[in-house]
């Protein structure tokens, strides 16, 4: 076993606990939330073929472990995990995906209106999970709080991903600064909560708390750059995804805006072609790689984990543990 | 004033502390929520005309002052209107409606997709509204758990009422059971959680609890029932809506089931008449009214009423209280 992979076990420890809180009565609403965990079928059988990394509480109690309180980590591990899987039951509506993780997405079985309704269910309950934690826990109401509030966060990071969608990307608002504050919302918002958590339950001083959201944030910011070069130049056969996909969807990610700002005198081409559905990828992706977008991705990425990492290393985490956590880092940017 | 309308200013308390708390940075996401609100027109300029009952936090607020503890209800008064006004932007997604108090819906104006969002903000910023108890109140805990779990009933009683929605009026599911436990999920839990978080803010006996969340339960139960007698039988002049609504959308309230079970001979041609959305509304009243639907409805109103304030009685709350809140209610259900 790779250090990497002693932090993904974690992860599975929250699978058990999860499908036993999402069985609160014989209603097919919690069916229905525990069909898009992975842990039945769409007839509500049960399955043991759970899909999804679970990376957040992999992450958050493989911290909560060097602390040496693993299991007061998993009111907040399930809660995250939760929250986490409600968004994406919502984000597949609004992104008319129909698969997900190989698997039809809620809405696509069961129609919109229950999807947004079972959502909203897993938001309450990503909350009661939290609301698990023992009575006497002093750290309860400040850990609410922080998480409520990086939970709206997401939700504001989703609000903006929607104004970048609609815009064209000629648009003077589609900016590089516009597109990174969505993303830190949207994405690493969320993973900097997860890695601060673990500081909050075993009741580390701010100092150690923001160093490990620092840890998570700026890994997060590292993670989803990551994806946008992936989808431009990995393989399907790597990804598992149709090649150049966010170009065939025509979005607005880091090396896409780039391009447009240093192509020059082939901006308007490019601009048009972008406008144009019927303009193919590789004319678009040629253009892209006339520019340091690529380059420029990367350099931005090698900075995020460069300061996650220094943050990661201000912790007063085990040394054995700081380096399980960058090969995990590793594994998944690289 | 009348001592029902004693009871109706508290609502207005609540209404610059909600709007306040709404204004949380100039995204379009918080402006979309104080629209919604009554505080803002499309363009999120701040307009006077509220709209909107402020019906639970009226209530609220009314027996949280008869306990002497009106302002330690504040978060909890915003918390459960904020809840209600998401499941409100949600609802009108979901049953496709473009008005909502004589204004257009959120979805209507900025799209389902932040429509869906901006209500999962919403949701969020309830738990977060409750979350300013102060620090060191013992009876945060309780009363939070309390209210996620009556929260998720909400969102239970929606679930059932899609399954309603979808089943014909033949369908062996269709059951007066099934219909009341519906209500009781959707509309009754909400306002049995805004009488009962009054008893927990005064630190009132579980006793007291139980007798406060009976009053608000079994008078919800009234209220939506004589909702559904005013669907079928009250004017447009009335009722501002159109005249027996739940018919021309073919809904199945209690009446109708009523008039179902025990049209006996005449059952397939009134089954008949409901599926067939030519049929008109005046043939389907008239074989309702050939039954004891109405007076049978009724009997029911009358029975959560009795019900409601006998709970009411029980109560220690000051005579003079409990005869503004049956004022109230009397003027909500007559």
């Amino acid at each position: 076993m790779s250090n990497g992979d002693s932090v993904r076990t974690y992860g599975a420890k929250i699978d058990p606990i999860a499908n036993a809180f999402l069985t609160k009565e014989s209603s097919d609403m919690y069916g229905m939330l525990r069909y898009f965990m992975g842990y039945t079928d769409e007839h509500f059988t049960p399955i043991t073929s759970r899909t999804g990394k679970r990376f957040r509480p992999a992450v958050l109690l493989a911290i909560a472990d060097g602390y040496g309180c693993l299991d007061d980590a998993m009111p907040a591990a399930l809660s995250i995990e939760l929250f986490h899987n409600f968004s994406l039951i919502h984000d597949d509506i609004e992104d008319n995906d129909e698969l997900r993780r190989g698997r039809p997405t809620v809405w696509k079985v069961w129609g919109v209106n229950k999807a947004i309704n079972v959502g909203d269910a897993q938001l309450v309950l990503a909350l009661e999970a939290l609301a698990t934690m023992p009575a006497n826990s002093s750290t309860y109401r400040v850990l609410q709080s922080f998480l409520l509030a990086r939970y709206r966060e997401v939700i504001e990071g989703q609000h903006l991903d929607f104004s970048l969608t609609e815009a064209n990307l000629a648009n003077a608002e589609v900016t590089e600064v516009v597109y990174l504050k969505m993303i830190d919302k949207k994405s690493a918002a969320l993973i900097g909560a997860t890695t601060a958590t673990a500081g909050y339950i075993a009741g580390q001083s701010q100092t150690e708390i923001d160093a490990l959201e620092t840890f998570g944030r700026e890994f997060g910011m590292a993670y989803q750059l990551f994806d946008d070069v992936q989808s431009l130049w990995a393989t399907t056969a790597q990804t598992g995804k149709t090649p150049a996909g966010d170009i065939e969807e025509r979005k607005k990610t880091l090396p896409i805006i780039r391009a447009r700002d240093v192509l020059g005198t082939k901006q308007q081409e490019f601009l048009a072609y972008y406008a144009d559905t019927k303009a193919s990828t590789e004319t678009i992706l040629a253009l892209v790689e006339e520019t340091d977008a690529l380059a420029y991705t990367n350099a931005k990425i090698t900075g995020h984990k460069s300061r996650a990492y220094d943050a990661l290393a201000r912790t007063s985490l085990p040394q054995e543990k700081k380096e399980q956590l960058m090969d995990f880092g590793n594994s998944l940017v690289s």
